[in-house]
């Protein structure tokens, strides 16, 4: 049989309905009984008639792909390792279920961290694949030539990132002041006075936001910061609670901003015979799989990753079919309360 | 500017190149120098050309999709509960990256289990995307009217499962038989003779493989089988390891078909105050990320998963090529080693 030679026609005709009918059902519109859907994709099969996406592009119709991009390399490193990727899980679920509710597909691509890699890599996709829109994680949502890119080629995109300065283009991220506020909160509301916080990197936008919504919290409730930043490293992190919990007047809770730094803080507790949480309290941000199983399970600031995707896939969804959206979308965090905060040692 | 205007000589002429070179560069063939393709790839850019997917499979050529499908319910049920996903992980892992060597894509779907709307919703993807080849996972990889619908229309497709005498096709798995057979030998140069096999269900079939390595290689190392099925549950593994742990000749070893009838040994085995690995020792097959969290870290035998997809990939990049394969691969198991597994007690 000769593919090439079947047209929506031949299709409307063997399943005894209207090309617009076809078309609708090829185009995945409402509005279809299911009957005549069914009766349409049978024909479409038993014709092998393929739906000719380009022809669809320049009729003005859709690819129906979104296609959401991560960091290769960091990536891979945690699939490498068996470790899993909690981040990849969520982004997938958010992305696909809402993909799915109105037809379109999600595309998840890696693309190299270095910046000029990471442009000839989408542009590439983009030639080939055709996908209605982009979405940017980190560090590709930092990309000034990769979103200028797709600018000029009108290719709606969606950052999951803080709004930037030199970047334009929707922001969809969690309220990460808002979350370093609620968590402190937290503790100060437990009885907590001596309370630090190991930040992160200054390089990570992300980061001042928290600090800010830390400073915030304790200020207000009249109490003296305990703040340095341990670089998101385990190693760093353990010498700087080595240091706090060696003092006379130590800490009695400690907010770290990632998982494996509240790790280091709780294997330094082990290690000086401090108990969590009756004598040392600990809040970690990000809340990875791993952190329910620690000993014991950690209290943490969940992102509302697959939220952040899927609102992303929504936006792109709409521009495809000619919506604008507000340029920023902040979502709500989670406090998820486990087993190492508790009231303050008295 | 209009797209529908602009030709691939268009394209050529703008990077003073062949038509034939901007031909190779669009279906990532090698021996295009650097130089070349990146001339290509802005013009591609600047001049808005689309190489036309359906057209290029008119001419033979190929859509660059693989299609990895996988079951719905149950991969939705786990990110849900933001337990991760280890399968998915390590399929996206292998898939991705063979994909990438060749310059394919990989497309994950989420499919439903049940066997009618599977097919209709495989058959709407491949009508729109017009994915090279499709890649069954399980319970698909069962689904004869999916398999035969496939073969009409001429798609291939490689099922990671084991060979089925009703369903055809390129069959890609573990040898089950040789990782319990193993998993037993390892436990008995260890010294264990009483060796209890905590078996899965009798409705899959790999089960019944495993069953035969263990029950082999328990005969010819002259020892007693002890064996009874759990179906795969925690609750029904604790009850028959409460029996049999009850027993005065109790087992010294115990093998269990999955990490969760596992993890009911090691709970079982703490509620009587029988250490592991020192009176007892355990093996999973599974291998799940948990394991490593489990008190004490799980010995298992490990799964190929990625190996397993990305072979799949090769084999359906290879038939897009024209290529024939062997209709069955099977690929090596690991046995993870940690601290579940010691010399038997004397």
């Amino acid at each position: 049989m000769k593919k090439q030679a079947i047209t929506i026609e031949d299709v409307a005709r063997a399943a005894s309905v209207s090309r617009q009918t076809v078309s609708r059902v090829i185009n995945r519109m409402p509005s279809v009984s299911a009957k005549a859907r069914e009766r349409v994709e049978s024909a479409i099969a038993q014709l092998g008639y393929s739906p000719n996406l380009a022809a669809r592009r320049m009729g003005g119709a859709r690819s129906f792909l979104i296609m959401a991009i991560n960091d290769r390399a960091r990536t891979i490193e945690n699939w490498a390792a068996g470790r899993g990727n909690d981040w990849v899980d969520q982004m997938l679920y958010g992305g696909m279920m809402a993909c799915e509710a109105r037809g379109y597909h999600m595309l998840f691509e890696l693309v190299d961290t270095d910046q000029e890699e990471a442009v000839r890599q989408v542009r590439r996709v983009l030639s080939s694949l055709q996908p209605d829109g982009i979405i940017l994680t980190q560090p590709h949502s930092q990309n000034a030539a990769l979103v200028e890119m797709l600018k000029e080629q009108g290719k709606p995109y969606a950052r999951i990132d803080l709004p930037s300065d030199n970047i334009d283009g929707v922001s969809i991220h969690m309220n990460e002041e808002s979350a370093a506020e609620s968590a402190t909160r937290y503790l100060i509301g437990l009885g907590h006075e001596r309370i630090g916080f190991l930040a992160g990197s200054a390089e990570y936008a992300g980061s001042h936001f928290r600090k800010d919504g830390y400073l915030e919290a304790m200020d207000s409730a009249g109490l003296e910061p305990l703040l340095d930043s341990a670089d998101f490293s385990f190693d760093r992190a353990a010498d700087m609670a080595r240091l706090w919990l060696g003092r006379q007047a130590r800490p009695t809770a400690i907010i770290a901003e990632n998982d494996e730094m509240a790790f280091a803080v709780l294997h330094v507790a082990d290690e000086l015979g401090i108990e969590v949480p009756k004598h040392l309290s600990v809040i970690s941000f990000e809340d990875t799989p791993g952190v329910r199983f620690s000993v014991p399970p950690l209290t943490a600031i969940r992102q509302p990753t697959a939220a952040m995707i899927a609102r992303a896939c929504e936006i792109l969804m709409d521009a495809a079919e000619g919506e604008e959206s507000n340029d920023e979308t902040v979502l709500p965090f989670q406090l998820i309360k486990r087993e190492t905060t508790g009231p303050a040692p008295r």
